[in-house]
């Protein structure tokens, strides 16, 4: 029987960063990988194969950077664990002895139980590079006109606007909620967001469920919650995802449905010679410590850099997830961190809030500039320590609010994000004057006296 | 006599955040700003007069926003100040009583005392839009073709670099260090800048000094410390700046020639009366508490925020710098924060570093990516402290830094940095699997074990 120490099950983003968390530490140790695809696609890359990348291929993430590292990488399915003999069992009978195992299983796209479902031609957006292949196929087969995304958080917003950028297609979302990307957005960006997904001619359904889908064998149409129906060649689904947990239950690891595999701050399942991480496993915020659901590749490579400092002794302890996210939809980037005020609102947090508009780029009529780049920043009353940052504009989004990331984390108050030094320069930020960060926490300051 | 309850002598970054600190405070005081130039230019633009921008007035920073909160904006020149009495005497007789006095009085371009220097077309850098047409016609003028600055730090870089895209000349920078930029920044990006110098066709002359500047009447060319002759019809200084101090040396407070206006954490000079921000004070490290010359806008414009809120109350201390700053040079954007590895080595402060190259963007075929983006960053042994980030790749290179700056500021461990959730997105970031500043921090700590 074949013997390794490290054996991965799991070659997406908390799998890999666990290999490579391991190998920098023990690189005398044998990893291997299994996956039970053919290759790891770039998760959050998955909605530009059907535009920018033009091709499912162009979004792999190469293996070559781990096998050149002596590790291996092989497809397979997990079938079964023997805990007490350290087994793992494997679909084509292959038998694998590990000394410590890592379930890095991901989590599954949900399906809503409507009539329709299961016709033809509706999707959800599974890594999986053969699934991928056949919703790119279905794309570009000549009937496909109408395409209908159901669900406006960032997965079906982005795919909305590759979708329409490939080509002549009509888009609509359907989005429960009042905006799309209320979830992790303040309205203000949710708001811009929106602008930018009309401009490019996309039709947006909010304040809207569905009820069901009808078709002969195929899809057909949508049915609205208000008994509206539009057409609709293709059915996209992004309304998120549960953690991958079966094997987890099946081998008597302490799981949950909707929360995942449970795991302790050093990333250990129930089992001590077995680790979890990424979307299959629970996680907790790092503003209150509460069981939390946010599922990103981000986290997952944070969580599997911790899995692999831990494995051969407890080293660094998890601190939690703030949900960090960004992503860009026409020319807006948009990006949060931390809680929204509705959030607050519904964790009956007291807090204040500061926001700073103004030109990225100073003076404005410099290249590249967005005039309105637009910073919120969400402090707690008491404490005023940092719970949220939300910001809509430049490329340069993502980077902005990971400050704010850093300061939620280590608890920095909006005084000690006014007291930091920063960098600016007329072509890459703000003029120093109302620089994003620096100004909204001295505005929240003073809406706070 | 005129009355006023803030008087501000100096519109610009200092100045103009002074202004707008009191008035966010109290919308109630009467404030005047007076400054000793036609209009404030935005200092880190100035360089972009000369090549995008391609015009001085583009590059004002308007008044509206000062006037339409009620206050005045004047040009004049301070000649004294009688500080028992509270008055301030200005050139052309006029007379103002303050209750509080700010000095925001900037700094002046460093003049080497070198032979030729006072020969026609010569000039430095000043903030006078008066002065900075004058280079604006000699650089338009038809027998100007080779430019000379003296001086690579970043406002020589950024002056050579607008200059050659302007059009037809022959640029050079002398530079007395190894390489450019390096007084702030690590040198794989001093390096990866002087790629793109060259790239542009700009001739660069590293580990030289200059002589003297010879010509009849008006400069004909530029004498190196090794001999060498070479043609200049026109140089440009950018060789450092020294603080703005006459005035206050004049009404006895305590300055020196070299760090500026003495002022304590309140940013209060030694007459309690009148306090001086921005290029003209006295500044400290964030790191080491020790005495800094770092002269920015960014300092310039928090300095004055402080100011600003201590006025009628002292209400919150000045934390120092950590000589956050961030440029472009071609195509590369490059970042700097704390200290550089050199500086460590001076100081004698034992630390360790951690690096991280990557994409961008993931997958780094997407749109705007910048292959090879290198973040280093700098722990201090023992404490585990960040005290430097240096940042060299694309147009996020700014906001990045900052978020070391940050950490700088509140004494962050490199686990500190990587124990945070950040947001990536493809088109925004690199991969979680090595974005800059999560694995720039983890490989630091690798390194140091």
């Amino acid at each position: 029987m074949e013997k390794t120490e490290v054996l991965i099950i799991g070659g997406s983003a908390a799998g890999l960063a666990t290999a490579n968390s391991v190998f920098a530490r023990w690189p005398e140790k044998r990893i291997q990988i299994i996956r039970n695809v053919e290759y790891t696609v770039i998760p959050c890359g998955i909605p530009y194969i059907y535009g920018f990348l033009d091709s499912v291929k162009k979004n792999q993430l190469g293996d070559q950077g781990f096998l050149s590292k002596g590790m291996s990488i092989n497809q397979k399915h997990l079938a079964d664990v023997d805990r007490s003999r350290k087994i793992a069992f494997f679909e084509d009978g292959e038998q694998i002895e590990y000394d410590k195992l890592i379930l890095a299983l991901g989590s599954t796209p949900k399906v809503p139980p409507i009539e329709g479902i299961g016709l033809a031609n509706v999707f959800a957006i599974k890594k999986d590079p053969v699934y991928l292949q056949t919703i790119y196929e279905a794309l570009n087969f000549e009937g496909v006109k109408d395409v209908v995304i159901i669900g406006g958080g960032f997965i079906g917003v982005e795919m909305a606007e590759q979708v329409k950028m490939r080509g002549d297609y009509h888009v609509s979302i359907v989005e429960a909620l009042p905006h799309c990307l209320m979830l992790n957005c303040e309205e203000f960006a949710a708001i811009k967001a929106e602008k930018e997904l009309e401009t490019l001619g996309i039709n947006l359904i909010n304040s809207t469920m569905v009820q069901s889908i009808s078709g002969d064998n195929q899809v057909e149409s949508v049915i609205l919650s208000d008994g509206r129906s539009i057409r609709a060649d293709m059915v996209l689904l992004g309304i998120g995802s549960s953690p991958n947990i079966g094997i987890a239950e099946k081998i008597g690891l302490e799981a949950d449905p909707n929360l995942g595999i449970k795991v302790d701050e050093f990333m250990r399942t129930s089992d001590p010679s077995i680790y979890a991480c990424g979307d299959c496993c629970t996680k907790f915020s790092a503003i209150d410590g509460k069981p939390s659901d946010v599922r990103l590749a981000s986290v997952a490579a944070l969580e599997g850099i911790i899995a692999g400092s831990n494995l051969f002794s407890p080293d660094r302890k998890n601190q939690g997830v703030v949900g960090s996210f960004c992503t860009k939809v026409g020319s807006l980037s948009i990006a949060s961190t931390g809680y929204t005020e509705k959030q607050c609102q519904e964790k009956g947090i007291e807090y204040y809030t500061g926001s700073m508009a103004a030109p990225d780029r100073h003076p404005g009529s410099l290249p590249d500039c967005t005039p309105d780049m637009e910073m919120k920043l969400i402090f707690e009353k008491g404490s005023n320590r940092a719970i949220g940052g939300h910001v809509a504009g430049g490329v340069q989004a993502g980077d902005m609010v990971n400050i704010i990331a850093l300061a939620i984390h280590n608890r920095l108050t909006a005084e000690q994000i006014v007291a930091t030094q920063y960098a600016t320069h007329p072509l890459l930020t703000g003029s120093p004057l109302v620089y994003h960060v620096l100004w909204a926490a001295e505005k929240a300051i003073l809406n706070s006296k």
